[in-house]
């Protein structure tokens, strides 16, 4: 045996360990206790205590300046029969709704949709807009956007003022932080302000993110995050997305860009995607895959123009009655898609895999095949493979996880503008 | 346009956003003021209640039951001759090394490692044992184990029972919340309690993990941590890791078991991994790998019995004298390294990504090519790619990992059968 030089060591004497946080990080109680009502729907006094663990007396102080800002509301609970006459009625508290107004507004290939909801996060409003599919200028986004947002405020009668927040989602490669679409298939224009610009258009400050990370906060606010700290989404549509919710907060990336599933290589010098690589999982699974693999199965050739939501739904009646090249499009897609599956489940040991999409109505993504696939493709621990759930992606989904962005804003901005309870 | 339903709006109802945590987390102060200390090396009372946020009066409450307890000890700072006779010498606080003392142990194919670091993170000694390589059994493991670590501590003039904690590194899949060692490529035996028999045989308290996460430790607390919160850590040798440092934390899968990279699928039905599966990351880059293609490319068939070092130095004498075959195999390691440090940019978004192994040394590994192909592989987004680091694995570095972690296990044990300070 040798005794070795250490690389390291010399750094000791400079000190070793994680770095120190500052302990007095700013604390905003009120907000805390905000959200806390607002996640529980309606709450006494003493159960928001014993679940924040702070004493009732802080509590109630804390609650009686926000009544006094009309932000959250003391309502009698009802009492069944058998307890009614049996001394007070219990008070509990709630989030008052009409205290501020949010809306969520997603952009896509085939339809738009926007919703408004309250500060309890009830909806309160929502429209769609059918469109022809493509890409279109940033001009004709903005103004699409606008038309969608101000028909769902009509149907609330609302207005733009009323607004607190504007929440946008878009498909592609957003830069949150910068507020700009680096790049979208919807989008003719690459490395464009939306944030800014659309903020301006509508008089109300704005928010954006991409689709996968919409959906992920959907389902965080109102979805499978009432139930567990930790799960993943993964969208497939028009891309492939992925969106990670860790420890009860999105996970976005360590330089907020990450989470970029859809272009992760599944085979070298592989099928041409659209964002010019070769190889992306998307270019397997993704609709727009289908669909061009779909032209030669069925002998179309530059012949028929049909819409791809069309010639998806033939693609598929055709693997159905026994078409074998259109059973092989939709077999390759599975694997690739059961791939994806299993790297993700090798990468971050998740417990529940959320897929959500509008193709997964297609049977070929719920089948058995694709998940026997997905355990097959994993490292063999004797552990259960994670839970996989399919959610089929209602057209106001990702319009909801819109909004939520845009009720946290309004929820931070309320707090960041009052004074802050001692 | 029309209105439509939104299946998640009855929830809203019942309260919706993230889950609200207790704020009155137990906050052990005096611990997080102990391991500030130690974080800096040596800090005046002053500095470290501006570090932390904290007043100065509490800072010096907690520094003196720390002093009290013999963790930490004062020490007259060396005064330049100009600032001499000027007042009081000024006062630093530093981390009493001999209030405690770890060991950290790696076993691996090729060599063992064993490293004693006293509580202020210095190292006091190390030792390591050569290994003729391949599969051993659990107790053969636990023997060598015991041998190196009694050679650390006999040249450190220690016995075991001067020990508070001890880690111990080995390669494969660990369940390190069970103590589990599930598989290894060094062991014959499967799903073994290593921590807990270990941890009887020593008499001390034991801690495991795999070599990635140990490596990514090892950097946070000694290296690359040091000035950033967030990065990558891929390691390269007789198989392919990761590990991830967020926000200063070292992060293990949601269910503790996850950065398995080396076992994504690369390739559908491709190379057979030694896990069982086909086409995994690690069964083009693992030396294993290159090891199995070289006894093709230089004739060897079932002749020569070379050891694997010899067979890896020979097949890059070949690739640098021309010979094509050895050029392919180098070729097509480094293809899918690339890929695989473009899948963890396309999913982290990481500002540093570190290469660290012992197979660094082959060029191959470091060539631009690679960084080339890297970035050909991630998506365009107009930002610069990740910095990309190549980091010579020592022999002790990793076993460096295994103390850190036996030292955060000691200093929270010190802590935790302490009176917290109110």
């Amino acid at each position: 045996m040798k005794i070795e030089s250490d690389p390291y060591d010399p750094l000791a004497e400079s000190g070793c360990g994680p770095q120190p946080k500052p302990l007095s990080e700013p604390r905003n109680l009120k907000q805390q206790v905000f959200e806390a009502v607002r996640a529980s729907g309606r709450i006494p006094r003493v159960e928001l205590a014993r679940s924040l663990g702070i004493s009732p007396a802080s509590v109630s102080s804390i609650c009686a300046t926000l009544i006094e800002s009309g932000l959250i509301e003391e309502r009698s609970d009802d009492l069944k029969p058998s307890e009614a006459g049996r001394g007070r009625p219990r008070v509990s508290l709630s989030v008052r709704g009409d205290a501020r107004y949010v809306a969520g507004v997603k952009l896509s290939d085939q339809k738009h949709g926007a919703i408004i909801l309250d500060l309890s996060g009830t909806m309160i409003a929502s429209a769609t807009m059918d469109r022809t599919g493509g890409v279109m200028t940033f001009d004709t986004m903005l103004a699409e956007a606008c038309e969608v947002l101000d028909s769902a405020l009509a149907t609330a009668s609302l207005a733009r003022s009323h607004l607190s927040s504007v929440g946008i989602g878009v498909p592609g490669l957003i830069e949150r932080g910068a507020g700009k679409v680096l790049w979208s298939p919807i989008l003719i224009d690459r490395d464009v302000d939306l944030r800014d610009r659309f903020a301006r258009l509508v008089g109300v400050p704005v928010e954006i993110d991409n689709d996968a990370n919409l959906v992920a906060l959907a389902e965080l606010w109102f979805g499978a995050g009432r139930e567990r700290s930790d799960f993943v989404v993964v969208t497939i549509e028009h891309g492939v997305g992925m969106g990670l919710v860790l420890d009860h907060r999105l996970y976005r990336g360590a330089m907020g860009m990450g989470m970029e599933l859809g272009h992760t290589t599944v085979q070298l010098d592989g099928a041409l995607c659209r964002c010019g690589k070769r190889g992306c999982l998307e270019a397997y699974v993704a609709d727009y895959a289908l669909i061009r693999e779909a032209r030669t199965a069925l002998n179309l050739g530059n012949r028929g123009v049909r819409s791809p939501q069309d010639l998806l739904e033939s693609l598929y009646d055709h693997a159905k009655a026994g078409n074998e090249a259109a059973r092989a499009i939709f077999g390759r897609a599975g694997r690739y898609l059961a791939l994806g599956l299993a790297n993700v489940a090798s990468i971050f040991d998740p417990s529940l895999i959320l897929l959500s999409g509008d193709r997964m109505r297609y049977d070929y993504l719920y089948a058995e095949d694709v998940l026997a696939e997905m355990e097959n493709l994993m490292l063999k621990t004797g552990r259960p493979a994670p839970q996989v759930e399919i959610r089929t992606w209602g057209d106001l989904l990702w319009a909801r996880g819109a909004a939520a962005l845009a009720l946290d804003a309004a929820t931070r901005e309320a707090f960041a503008t009052e004074p802050v309870a001692a």
